[in-house]
């Protein structure tokens, strides 16, 4: 993978030109990419900004955020060759930093579930995941050193996971979802992929002006280990990269605690799919309405079951989200960061599916930050999530590292 | 004015069908549209369903919302010609009804300050309000049923008053704003303008697919009559309609106590800039960094301004109006709605102003339905706010409606 962090410290030493770094990933992109499927199109030549504290970063954009510069095309043959008028403010905030929007990355249709083109870059026979298939696989093959991804059930944690890198699903709306292809308006979370958790904090730092974002986390975190047994049961393997984290982490200064998740959090995990899709079909009222056939099957099943759903239901389950927030809250007094699974497993076997977001799902609807951090080991990858009270990106960011570089020297 | 609930009653009662009820408001935006500036372009001419339950209804969109069949230029010559591949959520839920969104109504830039081309339709010589102007001045004009505008301010309890119809600010995203060109994602709020409460309740209770919304209200509510002193003072004859519409309600069957805010609204109002013009920066980076000799005056120099300002300053604003909201909400227990002003005054003389959002801006950064009713007398219009607490825009629209009919019989 390539480092941000080291591209950064390349250009500050004279070593590398910020053009020469995105040309770079222009070849990879080029050479590499076609075994993979992660790119659908990269930008026009241009001139690489020399100047700017993400100058030299190329990143990749899931192709349901809005590029004034390439088509965006949501996934789906419905926007062929749809051009928008302008940059997504994610994007327009990158080329303020002197970082280059790249390339546009492969998305699932709308971010559904119907799986995209890409293969994981661990091994071409397994799924990347998704919905954020291609800015997960780019990263974990080295092609880019930073792409942003949407989650709003698990689809920036869970590919990453099952491709071997780290992201960040930050705050909900710390980073600004305009110029985003709507799924679920209050799911819907831009999230970033990188190399390493440093990577990602340096840059989520600086795309969001919280600089605090970067700064190390508690010393002796106090970590609460969380199966998520409303979730149902996680692989064997998942598990025991669990504990291996959990273990690195008291080893590296962390007190960990067990959490069994009370009641009012099974039900705000039930309620989710009942937001998402009641939203979903509201969003996506118009592709449903001209181009139901165009849509693709999971995604179109999805929306035909949807349209049963009443706003009695979307209120309650609204209801049930608001209780487990406020409880949960009140919890973080007792631990400084959730420790748990990134997904059910390894990436599964085949293309058909791009996985399971049970372990998501619960912390998308509580708009909380989390973060994936690889487990070393033999194998596909496989991650664990870590989870900070809402607005504490830092925190999330600080531990995670902490228990990253403990996994390093396991 | 037009009422939806006569068309309606006409169609039902097979004295008018819907494509002749549409039909007339294309005539009437012909001959007399030409002295308003209201309409901006009107769709093309396509079968009217006359299935239903708003068919025979012709809707003005505010041209910050996405049409598919119609340009859509948010007010600004950036996009001149703009044509969103899909309708915004809102308008494909319209077209579902069985609605037709016939024409695109006259907004401000982006929905900024700087004035569209639109007049009052009871006097051309001041403003009709904004930034939703062309849709309460459409509506106010009788060339149209209901309009859709946003509100991030007052820009649809301003202009409603201003023109004189009835409109409602409905709970925060009761209404999806998915395909509506974002300003503040915060704020932005989708409303309805109508001849009357009773027109918009029925249209809101149906599009939110909420039949309760269209219920009674209270039959003796307790209204909490509030001058809002943290926004400043208004002009005498609008406190004169507020005490009018006040005695008017109590002979209706209301109790009246006085309402003054405490300290946290004062926080509350001061705060709803910062998040406003944070967000808004962020939302029009692309237009502000590709565009800004484009943009018009006001808005360039808000967005200059906003530059400055930082994430910390945004944060504590946020956590300002959090703090509010949660006062608020206990606050309800002792009164069923505020009224209030809904606007400073009359609309000034000139259409160099929109006029001032201070007596609405803090109930948009709280999330709550606000209802405006016309006040009847001499000269210029007058309106009075109505504000229930989050969820129960039913409430609102039910008093509201209450004092209309009280003021009526006054």
């Amino acid at each position: 993978m390539i480092s941000l962090l080291d591209i950064r410290s390349a250009i500050a030493n004279g070593t590398l030109s910020a053009a020469d770094a995105v040309h770079a990933a222009r070849k990879e992109i080029a050479e590499r990419d076609p075994a993979l499927g992660a790119i659908l199109r990269t930008a026009p030549e241009a001139a690489v900004p020399e100047v700017g504290p993400l100058a030299g970063i190329a990143v990749g954009v899931k192709d349901i955020i809005d590029t004034g510069d390439m088509a965006t095309e949501y996934g789906s043959e419905i926007y062929a060759g749809w051009r928008p008028r302008a940059d997504a403010a994610i994007v327009a905030r990158l080329r303020s930093l002197g970082a280059v929007p790249l390339a546009k990355t492969a998305t699932t249709a709308f971010a559904g579930l119907d799986p995209a083109a890409t293969v994981n870059p661990r091994d071409p026979a397994h799924t990347p995941g998704g919905s954020s298939s291609g800015s997960a696989a780019a990263v974990a093959a080295g092609l880019l050193p930073l792409a942003l991804g949407t989650q709003t059930g698990g689809s920036v944690i869970r590919p990453a996971a099952f491709c071997g890198v780290a992201a960040i699903k930050p705050s909900f709306r710390l980073l600004p979802t305009v110029g985003v292809k709507t799924f679920s308006w209050a799911l819907d979370t831009l999230g970033l992929f990188g190399a390493s958790v440093a990577d990602i904090a340096h840059a989520l730092a600086l795309i969001a002006e919280r600089p605090a974002i970067e700064a190390p986390g508690p010393e002796r975190p106090r970590l609460a280990l969380c199966l998520q047994a409303c979730a149902g049961s996680a692989d064997a393997d998942a598990l025991a990269a669990l504990d291996r984290a959990a273990r690195a982490a008291e080893r590296a200064g962390a007190t960990v605690s067990d959490l069994v998740l009370p009641e009012p959090f099974a039900r705000a995990w039930a309620a989710h799919p009942t937001v998402q899709d009641f939203e979903a079909r509201q969003a996506l009222a118009w592709e449903y309405a001209s181009h139901r056939n165009g849509l693709p099957p999971v995604l179109r099943g999805g929306l035909d079951r949807a349209q049963d759903l009443t706003a009695a239901d979307y209120d309650a389950a609204r209801r049930d989200a608001h209780r487990a927030r406020r409880q949960l809250k009140e919890m973080f007094s007792g631990f400084d960061a959730i420790l748990t699974l990134s997904s059910v497993g390894r990436a599964p076997k085949g293309l058909g599916s791009t996985g399971d977001a049970r372990f998501n799902r619960l912390w998308t609807l509580m708009g909380v930050p989390c973060v994936t951090v690889p487990v070393p080991g033999e194998g596909l990858p496989l991650g664990v999530q870590v989870i900070a009270r809402f607005g504490d990106d830092g925190g999330a960011l600080g531990i995670a590292r902490m228990i990253e570089g403990a996994l390093a020297r396991a």
